[in-house]
């Protein structure tokens, strides 16, 4: 299934602004060149596609498209003060932070721009018999919930995954909206990363 | 960890169907330029890569590839005669639906094209002693599923993920096997993403 | 919202080390022609986009960045006695294997190149009253970890999921870290995908 590191191009340019011949002739020139005008991209990097009809080869995975984060919980330390006030559920190991666009200091998600982004959490309470609901805060509004209220097991799990729509600037953060997480919330997982910009 | 807006390229063109010299000398001509051949191109717009290397700038992440949707469900209102019938657990609010290939009345997403899908599902019955079991349906099969079966906790999740291949045409939807959604399923959610085109 | 399959481009090649002539008049010439220079790609697949200022066409989703799988337990079989010594978590049916890098028989994940992946597991028990932790295992290390504690419920799953760098032959598998699946682990399933290479 791998594919070759060099992909076969065809380049139609149709409707061409066409590169001056002067330049083009001129060794050496660095004015620059511009081409305008329809394209079709075909690349032998996915040969199980229908290239000839649906080829385009334009990304939206740019270079600011890489954009990733993924955090842990790794103690049982009790919330802090700060955790009590905002009621953020703070993580304290980072695994990925591509764009370091995740503020670990307060555990917020920050989108650098305008995409879906899919986010993850996995909010563990331990030994704890309160019902905990926590929310994937978006600007200030939950938009994803999920419960956990079992009373008779060491250690549950309010967790959830969804898509949303940012724009450039909104904020998202994991809040614990109902129940507390006194004895800590080891393992618990936080996630997000840009599927695609828009 | 931003990238300059602005890529710079190396293309190499080996074994070139050459653009007709007389193309290229006219000016103004609007005839399409043909390059056919072997291409490498290398973007600094990811400077963290091995790009000399593993350089190919062709995207998988085309146009049409930016596919995704996300749905929640906002109250707890009982399942519809219609529900009852199909079994399909029904969502009210649309949260992302790039592409429109997820049918908010029927709750239904469609394959628009070939493709590895992520699917994501988490539904919470509520007041409800019964074991509920819930199927990601990939074109009336059951590809993956979930149990909530506690009796004694208000809210619980049935909860999975996974990625299927769909061919285009292919249909995807959440189906109750087991039990019921008596009470509402408040605060359940289903998305789903193309990952890359085959 | 779907795009046409022809994207225009804008391609303004600044600072270019120029096409030599003499290659680009010779018709049948079948040495490289090399390219040099920063490029400015716009197309009209993404018009939502703000192409004049964020343009740039490289991808990261390449042809070799076609990395994923999806497993799931389809039995209620007893572990094995592999698995009983390993500890692995086995999976007996592949929905998805792009790139053939999950390998069937040990149930293990092989990272073919530095990136970002995405990992999603949900570890059924079944008809069994002891707490199991399952951990995402990375290189022999546990990164994620899930839980299943309830006593009184036929099935419960330990699930979570996350992102973690991998290198380039960095191995992932899903550990049994405490408890027994006896009874088996039907319905659990194992998922991951390159979200971008590094």
């Amino acid at each position: 299934m791998d594919r070759p590191a060099v992909c076969q191009l065809v380049v139609a340019l149709i409707g061409l602004v066409l590169v001056p011949p002067l330049m083009v002739r001129s060794q050496n020139d660095t004015e620059p060149i511009v081409l305008e005008g329809k394209c079709l991209v075909v690349c032998d990097s996915t040969p199980t596609t229908e290239p000839a009809n649906h080829a385009l080869g334009m990304s939206v995975r740019s270079g600011t498209g890489r954009i990733a984060f993924s955090a842990i919980r790794n103690t049982n330390h009790e919330p802090s003060e700060m955790s009590n006030r905002t009621m953020t559920i703070y993580f304290d190991q980072v695994l990925v932070n591509v764009g370091s666009h995740f503020d670990p200091a307060r555990s917020i998600f920050l989108a650098p721009r305008k995409g879906v982004y899919s986010f993850s959490f996995h909010v563990v309470k331990v030994y704890n018999r309160q019902t905990i609901q926590v929310s994937l805060v978006l600007n200030g509004w939950p938009v994803i919930s999920a419960f956990a209220g079992d009373q008779d097991v060491t250690r549950e799990a309010a967790t959830n995954a969804g898509l949303v729509t940012m724009e450039r600037g909104d904020k998202a953060y994991l809040k614990l909206e109902r129940g507390n997480l006194m004895g800590g919330w080891k393992y618990s997982t936080f996630s997000g990363f840009l599927v695609f910009p828009l």
